[in-house]
């Protein structure tokens, strides 16, 4: 039964001439799914060939097969766009080598549209939830609370600009990439009751590690008017949630929802050292959480998504709401840890008391340098938090991918900037 | 009459205390709108001042003043976050100087509200219309063409990592902030219908004038198997026609609905040529239309945006699609002139002819280099084109916005990068 007439454009996913008849699959990118074209064995054409780009016009009709509800009768096929002889199946190790053709995979242009999806999603959920979307800055003369393993930006040959006290900074400062938009979220959070960015934050990390990117996304949330890491553990999970049923909405493929398990670092301590394992790290009080204490406290709750909340206040970085809990000193800070990933999100309330706030940067020697950021406790703070989520570690949660630089298009790191 | 019971969380816009009660303006953030709260003097407070955060508790009324029509009745008031001495009213130019305080204005939050407001409507534009949404990449070894004024990037400290050659660079090879997503959207064109991307890129461009950023953002989209440069416009159009629809919508303010008009460059000199008006810039055929000129083909043509297409084919780059129309050689480029900020988009259909590509680009010695974008046409290649637009450029034009500095949240140019 003809349905109706179709022009179809798209490229070609495999070639099989029999006698009579010329079959084809045609994906257009809209889905994974490809379209079975008949045609004539007189229109099969050298340059026919898999991944050719195609347009054809034809009959879409009821499938004599089972395989699919609808094929394309083909009346003309023009192949608008050659193709060199490839193979049809590679790892993603091997493609990753060639970042200009891997969209043409099944594996990465699923990919991509489920990177978009989910970009969709998690706008969306901050949209719905009230929240400002702000474009927080790449380039930034904060040099991130001093943190190394900073980008430094300057304009290509610079040498030709110095003066004779050296280098002319081109922003009269020294600038570097963001490795976060925590502090400008915190600015806007002065303003509005949530605030969100959603963008690329950078490390100089030597690594090549399947875990490490130098550009690589970051979702970023701040909160006014909120007191309690409650509040927001609720809009971690929800955004994890929501984000993760859109996906699911989108994708015929079963994913297993979470549960998920709220323990505090000092129970996470007690826990590391009831145990009979040998950590590679110290697990006293005080210590900091290594990879390897993650996975293991994610394993020991049931292998599902674990909160850890209020960590010790000497960890966490000036912005960090003292609990004033002595002795044991701790913070409102908290981590989601999820199977498989490890650390995916960490929060924390911010310090919106002036006198403890200035304190703290005094005794860091940063009271000058974060005048600014004191200047916001001065013009109608607000009790407030936030947090951040790795949107590729975010990405391999959910599709359970083991290398980082798969779920990215194009992937930056030490010694390698293909394109 | 009461409403319900209502728990207000602001900043207080307005204190006027009178004999008998207090009368506040408070504003959460969510829009221009305040609401007016009515309390008993006696909740008066040294600490309620202009700029102050509050928690209000009280109940939502009627109110009997035409002004409003609802206000809030105050039971309780909490200064959470007290605020130094400021005065409420200053220009746009003063208060850039404080990029930590100005969303605490009117016209600051406003446009805040309005970018992300923006934002939400190009992503739902281009996924209603079937398009991927690309993360093009920040750091790129691309560099764009030849194309000065690239900033450069490499660890701070990179001095110490010196090998004997001199630069050992981070990624083996030298790398640049983008100063355009469209090669790589061009590579993920390759495997979907549509692509687009939307996100900060960047000029080391050493200006400090109303028009010019160092860091900026832009909506580039690549649309494969069009060959016209009509389709081109139609997306351009319609981008433009639906987002200033969301945002209409979204204000009560009015904006003038605005017509179009398309010429060819060869009549824009023409009519260049044809008038009275003394130009700074040469306007015989074969230069490029400095701003003066698009200024006054915009008014020539009645004020409107204005379309003009077919620019010669030596002023464009490499990628652009080649009109074999000798004497008079032009290539099948286009830009969207508008009223008060001229150039906004600027879009080409792409040279997919293998031969054309590789013989411009062998002429050019840029072969080499750019072996993997001839590839591109080896693999499956398709008739496309793209376009990109100034987001900053767009805001300025539907808000009628002067200077470039105040439609982004933290202006980036030569000699300023605060914060």
């Amino acid at each position: 039964m003809t349905l109706r007439a179709l022009l179809l454009s798209g490229w070609v996913r495999s070639v099989r001439p029999q006698k009579e008849n010329l079959f084809l699959h045609v994906n257009d990118g809209s889905s994974l799914q490809s379209l079975q074209v008949v045609a004539s064995s007189e229109l099969n054409h050298r340059l026919l060939t898999f991944g050719s780009a195609v347009e054809i016009s034809g009959s879409l009709v009821t499938s004599p097969s089972r395989k699919q509800d609808v094929e394309l009768q083909a009346d003309q096929i023009d192949v608008v766009g050659e193709c060199n002889p490839i193979k049809e199946k590679h790892g993603l190790e091997y493609i990753r080598q060639f970042p200009h053709l891997r969209c043409k995979t099944n594996v990465f242009s699923s990919l991509l549209r489920i990177r978009s999806e989910a970009t969709t999603a998690i706008q969306q959920y901050f949209k719905e939830k009230g929240f400002i979307q702000v474009h927080t800055p790449v380039l930034t003369s904060n040099d991130c609370e001093g943190a190394g393993e900073l980008f430094q930006v300057e304009p290509a040959g610079q040498e030709k600009n110095q003066d004779e006290e050296g280098h002319q900074h081109f922003f009269s400062v020294p600038a570097y990439l963001t490795v976060s938009g925590q502090l400008h979220l915190e600015v806007t959070a002065g303003a509005f009751p949530g605030v969100y960015t959603f963008g690329p934050t950078f490390r100089a990390e030597n690594s090549q590690s399947r875990r490490h990117l130098a550009e690589f996304y970051m979702v970023e949330a701040e909160i006014s008017f909120t007191q309690s890491l409650e509040d927001l553990m609720k809009v971690m999970e929800d955004l994890f949630r929501s984000t993760t049923e859109h996906l699911l909405s989108q994708c015929p493929e079963d994913v297993a929802l979470y549960h998920k398990h709220v323990i505090t670092y000092t129970e996470a301590i007690n826990i590391l050292n009831s145990s009979s394992k040998k950590f590679a790290f110290k697990t006293d009080w005080g210590s900091d959480l290594q990879t390897e204490h993650e996975k293991y406290l994610v394993k020991h709750c049931g292998d599902v998504p674990l909160f850890v909340t209020d960590y010790p206040y000497a960890l966490k970085p000036f912005y960090t709401r003292d609990n004033q809990d002595q002795p044991l000193h701790t913070a409102a800070a908290v981590d989601l840890l999820v199977p498989g990933v490890g650390e995916m999100c960490g929060g924390s309330l911010r310090e919106e008391r002036l006198d403890l706030l200035k304190t703290r940067l005094a005794q860091a020697g940063l009271d000058e340098t974060y005048g600014w950021y004191l200047d916001l406790r001065r013009f109608g703070s607000v009790p407030h938090g936030g947090f951040g989520m790795g949107f590729e570690r975010y990405l391999q949660c959910v599709l359970g991918v083991d290398n980082i630089k798969d779920v990215i298009p194009f992937p930056r790191y030490s010694h390698s900037c293909l394109l």
